[in-house]
């Protein structure tokens, strides 16, 4: 199997009560590649401008990413996000966003890319999201995400996004903004008669749903004492989430997407754990799959009669 | 076994986005008696004024809870409260508040209710639970809840409270407000070491996190379409988990505080459904067994290979 992912690939500045980090390799499609590739064959795609160097790449290509439609733009510099967090680390704070490369992106993807069997469109413009689409026919799992910019500034072409995708990964507030329906539950449902099978609001530290036609499903976010950056959690969610569905699942049904939400809780649980990427890029599959077993536990009401 | 609960016995006025009731049984006590007299033989302690009349008692002797202890202050009103939520379900604004009764209320337990295997101390004032603690001294398990109120006015005789249970329910905000520690999983150990063995995280339409010295657990809040009036869910979760704990548990351990936090989860569900008592008034048995039985099967992870 293999997977697609286009999204961004920035530098960040970040500062949380925790630390900060002045320029650190981030970005949607890094974060999101990062967690999938331990489940998967990746491909990035996406533009970096000069200043990004094979000091970056390898941190990708170590995890085995493949990184052949990453687009270098010369004479440009990379997507550059500043942003901080007070003590409520669910809330980031935006502080400056360049574009960068990312004005004037019109994505291309090689055959390869065209052919994966699942696709991720990470929180870019929706025109851009739907022009991947468009190249990514026969994907069997398609996914995307967004964001209040979007849905303020360019809503009719998300919801254009939203009927071309299987599935919708998106923060709860958002749905409900999207949906104007206070009710989650009732919001997920809109969403889903949009065309999605599938929802997952993303609820911060409190975890995440899963929204089905026929079900629904939620874990907690994994308990963690130290929790100093959250920045890429939800890509590295996403990332755990498909990247184990293209990985290791035959069939994309009700208890896989289940085991899914289970890996994408993982890999956001590390991502949390240090700034930016330091803690997913040398994470091990053996600590995935530990704490996968814990969250199990975790989770297990017990078979004892009531 | 049995239970005692000791708390507000109130009339609610309440609105919310979804309709208003001027004048409704309600109270701490009254929610958490209905919904653990599925379970158990419940006891309520907690003062009435000579506005509470027959219909109202009827309400929990339907129930089989036993009113006996309620006692009743000639020439005074009851408890009352006045409020309202927004579309934000999880946030209640006070709008009016009269202590009535409540105001010189000393508990005086009978040997009855002194005798409990099961002691709840709901959101009232820390000295009296303090004085109904000390009169219920062979309790096998005893909990409390609390209010950012206490913990800003009344904070030392809360402390003392707190070491003097075995279980604190409270919401996952005054928990840190409590603390002072703005991540829950530290918040949480914070409390076990004043005493208690058990913190479950009130997180309203997020559900509720167990933790124990050994454990954690959370269960999402069960989704619901039609949510109209969240008043008395955190008593009426409570319900559910001590009654359940009281009535068909053997010993209090890890896998009964799970189960007990599903019927917690259930209780608290149907609680919200409609304004005040209403629909736990004419809940069944059965429905809360068809609901945990729901509620197992959204959080099963399956037990298929990964």
């Amino acid at each position: 199997m293999s997977l697609t992912v286009v999204g961004s690939i920035a530098f960040d500045a970040v500062s949380t009560p925790f630390g900060e980090r002045e320029r650190m390799l981030g970005g949607s499609a890094v974060h999101f590649s990062l967690a999938a590739g331990f489940f998967t064959e990746v491909r990035v795609v996406g533009p970096v401008g000069d200043d990004f160097t094979a000091k970056e790449m390898k941190v990708l290509e170590d995890r085995g990413v493949i990184t052949d439609d990453i687009e270098r733009v010369p004479g440009a510099e990379t997507f550059f996000w500043k942003g901080h967090y007070e003590y409520d680390l669910n809330t980031a704070h935006t502080d400056d966003t360049r574009l960068n490369v990312f004005g004037n992106f019109q994505p291309k993807l090689s055959e390869a890319s065209s052919a994966a069997e699942t696709l991720f469109l990470a929180n870019i413009q929706p025109d851009l999201q739907r022009q991947v689409r468009a190249q990514c026919q026969g994907a069997r799992f398609a996914a995307l995400d967004s964001m209040n910019l979007w849905i303020e500034t360019a809503r009719d072409s998300l919801l254009e996004a939203i009927s071309e995708v299987d599935c919708v990964l998106i923060n709860d507030a958002e749905i409900r903004q999207l949906t104007g329906q206070p009710n989650l539950a009732r919001a997920a449902r809109a969403v889903m008669e949009m065309g999605p099978k599938a929802v997952v609001a993303k609820q911060g530290e409190y975890g995440a749903a899963l929204f089905t036609r026929d079900g629904f499903f939620a874990l907690p976010g994994f308990p963690l004492e130290d929790v100093r950056d959250p920045t890429g959690a939800g890509d590295s969610f996403a990332g755990g989430f498909l990247g184990y569905l293209d990985g290791e699942c035959d069939v994309v049904d009700e208890a896989a997407l289940r085991r899914a939400m289970g890996f994408g809780t993982v890999l956001a649980s590390f991502n949390v754990e240090e700034f930016g990427t330091e803690r997913v890029a040398r994470l091990t599959r053996d600590e995935v799959d530990s704490r996968m077993e814990a969250l199990r536990s975790m989770t297990d009401f017990g078979r004892s009669p009531v």
